[in-house]
């Protein structure tokens, strides 16, 4: 356990130390078995530690996943949670965002942003006097690359000898599974389309967080080539909230990007599938999806466990993971 | 007890045997008068059960009673609620029925959802990990029966030798209101409108419902015929929610329907009226849904101890009524 | 401790007597001093009272402060809130104010309302059953004179002996914390532009409340005046909500009414500021808002332990305070 000064924030797996991101996965793994055992027994499942207390989340983007995942988790902990959408609050719009984070922060245990630039998630975690935890932004998504982990742990008991191939954009839910398989030690290859470039600022993280592992990473345009002997393939929505407009000039863009069982019978035998959902056609053909090697509703599932551990070790346990 | 395949789901009246029906109202009546009694001595009013979990509700339709009615249930029982409204999540919209049922129920004890079409809430249950109670929906109104029958046993002790007369249209309300009388051996006595024509799918089920007590029942398009010797009468809204446009040619079609105090002096003296609300003038008169014997606000908050006892049966004892 | 009739409501400051209000303080100051030792040592800080029941918020106009403190005040007393906005629920809108407020009251264990008309929240009250707490009307914002309180005790460590100036509009803000100041016994001078009176009403509420301190109050159309050998200055918006169109023709009636540090120089030395945000650059300095004087983020967190403190009184206690 590591002293870190109050509050401490999770913006990004940038955050975490290879040591504490690995005692996270551990943990969620423990509190999903206890609860599901505690479930069958007929036992309360409640794990406590926020009982009295409100995890607000301030959201200026819609995301089932994320509402569901965080408002249980929170339940889960005995603790409320307090939905504020954009028609409740516009972070910057009515009131600054130090006014807003200084205001809300004395009130409330815990908060979990989705907001759309990473300054802005920035801006009201530097203010805040609780701890914040980015819930999505442009730049990062650590909730997401948190559930990737323990699900990827379930499947192989091991985060050794692992190849992860992503098929697809590089967008923020990429940046921080690099990151974090980086510091994993998972070996990733990269297939994104022409014109479509992981920003030099993440590659230097991504650079940074494998110092530890050696866990390497090669990026290419070639998924034919990335999907090779991977043990996992994972790919995302080609098309982010805000880039409806470009939508058939993306399309154009990604052809031969679709995740298929062609495309997964170059990889190795039982490659397994991952995607974070909401998932459309285009990026992922029915049979991958739904099929037998696919690993895509235990990875949802998993959202909630991860977000429990990650409320526990920085709201509960004041930052000490 | 009987044992039931987990989860069990409560979409109509109709899953429910008449001997599970009678269980649920007897169990209602017994969590009603214990909260009061503790609220009355200043005790802890808690139910239990559901202590760290969460009930989600997803409604594409509003409404406040059963938002009110089943927001304050799941508290009872010691849980969470998160209200899902059509701008947090649509159902079948943004992500397929499948995908949406088996992420929420993997991460909630339970889920009641307010949708249109029946088609909708039994495609979300069929892959639903966790119970769905439906909220209500074009053809069934389940936890409204319950409520209806808790009011009902109440004012008059008992289920047997009643009539209940129905006035209006032939709706979601009515259709379950019938099956549970069927199944309870209350008579009933409907007036519908011409052209407006109980559908025969639910005739059936009403009654297969009645083969255990050879309860009654008579359609007419003859409110006064109705009414006469009724213990009960009962109307709802002439314009449900989607058929607001049609109001003039509806409120031309239901002329003379209207339950007034002359309406209610053919019935039996003392003869109680219900409607579940929200009301409007042209179904009601003022004299009678205000009047002394009018049942319509213990019916709504009924709605609360019904829903208790349902939530209880469904999601804490895992259907086992 | 004084018997009352239950429900008893909290629409105004007014409801108070000196005595009650003097008790909500303390027990205000009381319970956030409680709740911080506990958060230190990493104990449980759940105050309960409300386990097992919930709070329904009805909001027809959106706040961040009042939504916050609500919510976080029901859950430190172990309770549930429900918001109902706008789009939920509008009160008189669908169905009558009466119908309403007899179902939800039968529902709930206390009802936070925050409406246009101080005659609507007083129509709601009537005929609730439970009591019901005015979040802000045009009329009141009790909540708010409550914080007020606590903030100025805390940094006085008493009422006696203090000058609080008022430059700004006369709105409901004003009306409570007038009437606040003359049951705490301390003495204001108000200082509105031209044309802005203080209705005759309230005036006479404000001399009734003082009857027990004999606090004075002084209005004036002179900021410098007001100010002087003050002890606090507060102000508050120029432009509530609904005003929005006569934006320039306010800015204009309110010129030489920004609170600024040239302002605070004709006061005390060391005067304080206060402000119920959200606060815009027209009313108040930069310099004096975020100023080494300004108590405006110590008084938004007071809405929080003041709300305790007044659930606790009304709902916990069943209106003996």
């Amino acid at each position: 356990m590591s002293f870190q000064k109050f509050p401490r924030h999770l913006l990004s797996i940038r955050d975490l130390s290879r040591e504490e991101m690995l005692k996270l996965i551990t943990r969620s793994a423990e509190i999903k078995h206890d609860y599901k055992k505690r479930f069958a027994n007929r036992e309360n499942v409640q794990l406590g530690g926020l009982e009295g207390q409100n995890v607000a989340m301030i959201f200026n983007k819609r995301s089932t996943r994320t509402r569901v995942s965080v408002e249980t988790a929170v339940n889960t902990l005995g603790g409320n949670c307090m939905f504020l959408g954009k028609d409740d609050i516009q972070l910057g719009v009515n009131e600054s965002f130090y006014d807003t984070s200084k205001v809300i922060s004395s009130m409330v245990a815990g908060v979990v942003a989705r907001v759309n630039k990473y300054s802005d998630v920035a801006n009201f975690a530097q203010h805040a006097s609780c701890p914040v935890i980015n819930g999505l932004c442009d730049t990062f998504h650590p909730l997401q690359a948190l559930a990737d982990l323990l699900t990827i742990q379930e499947a192989f008991g091991t985060f050794k000898n692992l190849k992860l191939a992503w098929i697809g954009d590089a967008n923020n839910v990429l940046h921080d599974l690099m990151i974090a398989c980086a510091k994993a030690g998972i070996d990733t290859t990269i297939a994104n389309p022409k014109n479509v470039e992981i920003r030099s600022d993440i590659l230097n993280l991504v650079r940074e967080s494998s110092k530890e592992t050696n866990a390497k990473h090669i990026i290419s345009h070639d998924p034919a080539a990335a999907v090779r002997d991977a043990d996992i393939v994972v790919t995302d929505t080609w098309i982010s909230m805000g880039q409806e407009a470009e939508r058939q000039a993306r399309l154009k863009q990604f052809a031969g990007f679709q995740v298929t069982e062609k495309i997964m019978q170059l990889a190795k035998p039982h490659c397994k599938f991952m995607h974070c959902m909401p998932r459309h056609p285009e990026e992922v053909s029915d049979g991958v999806f739904y099929g037998p090697n696919s690993l895509v509703f235990q990875e949802a599932e998993n959202r909630k466990w991860t977000t429990v551990a990650a409320l526990e070790a920085l709201v509960v346990n004041r930052g000490n993971i």
